[in-house]
């Protein structure tokens, strides 16, 4: 038992929601404080159990809680940080989105600003949990969602191992795994395995004749399924990893071209060998 | 209740296997007769259940039966027409290959011969199960495979319609729905909707640095889930699909470079406006 006093969430969605919903069922606060921007999300979020306290004054939510959460849209996670640090002078604080490059940089800037530094030294570390899903909102949080799944930590040079292990401690206190990373990293990774993926399925979805939706079956049904995602979250989401995404793209306009080569060529054994390198690739994951 | 006397399957994988467990479990013949290349994979489908009486020899296995489907892999399946042909003069043939504009020409063309015409006339209709799946073999054939789901039936412009009434009522006798369509029609819609999705999942998956596959989440698991399908199998789809297949990715590549193009100019509005429309088309196919 981790024996948390207060924890705040700032941005009760699918995340923010299913991390306050775990919380509260493995008891492991005394008191999850849920902050939102509109009352109306506060009220889907209460319905489902995220949270013992609601409110939308952010400073008043934050002020005395020992952890904060960040989990609202990557575009708004600086300014939601530097917020809850001027709030409260002792929380931790960590987010939950997902890139984490420009997020850490801009929030150490202010931190080690030379005109007004925000007080937030050695008190925030980023965290991208590995949990989304193509839905959002409270509605579809669930307790378990962190469960075995991976959060990503990105601690930078000058943050403090005792940092670090409390938000890590508090990752797994939900029951998930921790992989720890430089931010830079992170992004260059995600972009692989999660950014361009989007990107992709958004293009391939686009890309189908909607006469020809009722021969779509599970194999488009997957290939796509993450073109249903949030498009504001989204265009956040590449905007803030944009080299690393066109990076990954490149990497797989490669693939695509050695494909599309030997099909024009009707070359078979080319063909085989390229779809065999992406079988290994696909089943060393698993399903 | 259809009530069939003998049906043959010849190819006892997933899709035949699932045709020959549903027909057992629904008793709808007297005697499903189970035809394999090799004892081995016959074996692995007996052990299934998939047929009543197994054999090696397509000609023994198919001469008494009123029903023959070829559920080889689509490289096969017209010489597999053709020799259940020559081994019964009676019985109605189908498939249940991936595509279909080649192998009903080549059919076709067999059957009207001026040299040595196959005795095909009017016993011959396409047909494709939308419901394949990433894994093969019959391990995996399930009696409810085609259950709800869609099947797709090939008539020409000569096929008579008595024909296409009792293949479309064998489909529905396992429990699918049956679209007819022309076969080039088929190939185009299934180029997008089908083909497509496993030449672009594959190149995702290829893309993927293998050292960041701890990091790959419910997103990329499911946009690659079918880039672990069988290579040699797709690899024969694709060739026999080419021009369709380069069709549909010609249109896949414009609506990358389109989100690739706003992504490059930081232009969040119109990376919004194409993820809306993905969005759109995903969502109008539900979950």
């Amino acid at each position: 038992m981790a024996g948390y006093d207060t924890v705040a969430i700032v941005g009760v969605g699918l995340i923010g929601g299913s991390i306050g919903r775990a919380l509260r069922e493995r008891n492991l606060a005394r008191q999850v404080v849920g902050i939102g921007r509109r009352e109306s999300s506060l009220e889907a979020a209460r319905r489902v159990g995220a949270f013992d306290r609601g409110t939308i004054d952010l400073a008043e939510g934050a002020k005395d809680a020992e952890l904060v959460v960040v989990a609202t849209p990557v575009g708004t996670i600086v300014d939601t940080v530097l917020a809850v640090a001027q709030a409260s002078s002792r929380a931790i604080i960590t987010d939950a989105g997902s890139t984490k490059a420009e997020i850490c940089r801009l929030v150490r800037s202010a931190a080690i600003s030379r005109d007004r530094p925000v007080p937030l030294s050695g008190r925030f570390v980023g965290s991208h949990p590995l949990a989304g899903d193509h839905r959002t909102g409270p509605q579809f949080a669930r307790a378990d969602l962190l469960d075995r799944r991976t959060v990503v930590v990105t601690p930078e040079d000058d943050t403090p191992p005792n940092l670090v292990e409390y938000v890590e401690a508090f990752w797994r206190s939900l029951g998930a795994k921790v992989v720890l990373m430089p931010p830079e990293e992170h992004d260059r990774a995600l972009a692989a395995t999660s950014h361009l993926p989007h990107l992709v399925a958004a293009a391939l979805a686009a890309a189908t004749p909607q006469r020809w939706l009722p021969l779509a079956a599970t194999g488009w049904a997957d290939t796509t399924r993450i073109a249903a995602s949030d498009p504001l979250l989204w265009s956040q989401i590449f905007a803030q990893n944009r080299e690393s995404v066109l990076d990954a793209l490149g990497q797989f306009e490669q693939r695509l071209e050695g494909l599309k080569n030997a099909l024009n060529r009707d070359d078979a054994a080319d063909l085989i060998t390229r779809l065999q390198e992406a079988k290994g690739i696909r089943d060393a994951l698993g399903d």
